[in-house]
């Protein structure tokens, strides 16, 4: 039931592949918008088909916390719940709870809930069997994510101690292989298991990248994330962290770059440097704060929150297909709704994000040399 | 271009009709949703057309202040502007005002502005062009709305100001002719003229509501408004509020009952009560609070906020004909975005409210008796 094959060679390390999922089909390379706590801010299931979106990728740890993930399952799972029935990939929290200033032991994390500051614990067992019951098609190892200017020293602990709870999470998952129920209606029970995939820490070191792919890759999972600070904020830097494990990642393996596609270029920076899939919430984020992506802008986007767009009847940028720009929401709207915080412009303006930077994966694709 | 036709009768003074407008033909009696600052809140065009609004509001008095009438006049109108292909009433403003504790003099109203503090003045002359540059189908006398609880002897001065600036309404309206860019566009020009409303007052007081219809009659306009803090707020006295002047108005005149239409209810009482068009912002304002219209509830809603919900996986009414319960969505997903505050809940839950609303109204209109 998941499967990978790589399809096709693009420019550099990059490729195109097929992912089969219990939920359909991922052509790749993938941008997978982020619907952190089973909503893609302001889209409905619908509009996010409209605009390419083939995976859509959700949180364990704000899951957890508010509904519940055993709730989300006794309601039917996550597919069900969020009314989305392509594949769903979830993060496991590793990286969400960083930012809390949790208490990590060898058992787990320790943390305050962003929502009513009350105290949480996640291991890898709870994080994994949390996963089950929310049902995703893709779930992710437990890690301590390695945050930016980590010494080399806690770097290694970090890596060390994700080996270690990757191994607990495998244990889970060995030992819990009922799918959640809206995996089991589809098929006919066992080929149905969801797909974990294990993370790569290891900071911006090259030879604790290197141990920590031989780690995870020894583990023989369906797929393989790169993780960590070093990826996703810095384009550059984060083709560099995928370039020093990319000779020993096993070809018919999906790999996983967490947490990138801030701009349209970075999705370019990473396919080439090798990923099949990516995720990231900027484009919905910087949408909302007015950042609207802009090809002939140097910055890649133009400020809508601006002036000088108070009479500017043109479109976003001419040849968008996406549904703002094609039905002829003009550049003076948006910036009287971003004004006016009406919730349209939410919409509106998370939709033309979203659907450049899938675009861009697309036309990458499209311009994908003879198959291999 | 602007015509009102009595096509058949409705239990009580209800009455069904064809209004013909340079944006197209409303059948009445019909609710207007509300679009404040040029957008129905959280809604796009397309989803209001698919829950059945003919014809929205939109308010003179946020568009005046941003993005500024004359502006909104430059980028071709209020229907291109906000890409509503359909007829728009813009109310005045005289009603909005009220809640600023404006300076009132014969001149016209001096306010603060709720965006900035800044010191603004609106005046039956400033009110009537700025409306004339929205370029709406219809356009609102510019009134001193009547408070509630409002002595006899101060209900009767606003009413008698309220008749001197429609005279100074209308003569602004005769001397500028010239409609909008967007009203141009659809024909040869003379006729295509903006069709303006005059507003009855007079509060609770019966003697003065006759007073004041009386007036508004003799000047001859396309249409007529009922409209002050007694039509609203309570279905029963909106009713009577009505019943005071029915006789009186022309059957051959469409009659406006001004904010009306809190719950689905109001609606029956308002047409029944002999009104063929009205508008509200509660349906949506309601359901952006967590109200969700429900007719077996003796509230007419249920409280989606309410943590009952947490594992209820029925849509929020069977046989619910809206997008959000015809897809499926579940009282237990709503109750999630609500609590999470996630944008898509405010959209899903409008869509419903104003389709409920709508549909009240549709259901009424088809059991029509006979045409007259």
């Amino acid at each position: 039931m998941f499967e990978f094959t790589v399809t096709g060679r693009l420019p550099g390390s990059g490729r195109t592949g097929l992912l089969t999922t219990p939920h359909g089909p991922i052509r790749t390379p993938v941008f997978m918008p982020v619907g952190t706590a089973a909503s893609v801010k302001s889209l409905s299931p619908a509009e996010l088909e409209d605009l390419g979106a083939q995976i859509i990728l959700a949180n364990n740890y704000h899951l957890f916390l508010r509904p519940g993930s055993a709730n989300v399952k006794t309601l039917g799972g996550l597919h069900e719940f969020m009314h989305w029935p392509h594949p769903i990939l979830t993060d496991s929290g590793g990286f969400q709870i960083q930012s809390l200033k949790p208490q990590i032991t060898e058992a787990g994390a320790t943390f305050r809930s962003h929502i009513d500051g009350s105290r949480q614990f996640l291991s890898p067992e709870i994080a994994t069997r949390s996963q089950i019951d929310l049902g995703a098609d893709i779930i992710m190892a437990f890690d301590e994510s390695t945050p930016a200017q980590t010494s080399r020293r806690q770097a290694e602990e970090q890596m060390q101690r994700t080996h270690r709870w990757l191994d607990r999470c495998i244990k889970v998952w060995k030992s819990l292989p009922s799918p959640s129920p809206s995996l089991k209606k589809r098929g006919s029970g066992e080929d149905l298991t969801q797909a974990p995939f294990g993370i790569i820490q290891g900071g911006s070191f090259p030879d604790l990248r290197r141990a920590s792919a031989e780690y995870v890759i020894s583990k023989h999972l369906p797929g393989i994330a790169i993780g960590g600070a070093s990826i996703g904020a810095d384009p550059v830097e984060t083709a560099a962290n995928i370039a020093m494990v990319r000779d020993l990642l096993p070809a018919n393996k999906p790999v996983y770059a967490m947490g990138v596609g801030v701009y349209p270029s970075d999705a370019v920076a990473v396919v080439t440097a090798g990923a099949d899939m990516f995720d990231c919430v900027a484009p919905t984020r910087l949408a909302r704060c007015g950042q609207l992506y802009h090809p002939d802008s140097k910055s890649e986007y133009i400020d809508i929150s601006k002036s000088i767009f108070t009479l500017d009847n043109k479109i976003i940028f001419d040849d968008c297909d996406c549904y703002t720009c094609k039905n002829g929401f003009t550049r003076a709207y948006l910036h009287h709704l971003f004004k006016s915080r009406e919730l349209l412009y939410y919409r509106l303006a998370s939709i033309h994000n979203l659907r450049v930077i899938i675009r861009t994966v697309e036309d990458l694709k499209n311009g994908a040399k003879m198959p291999l």
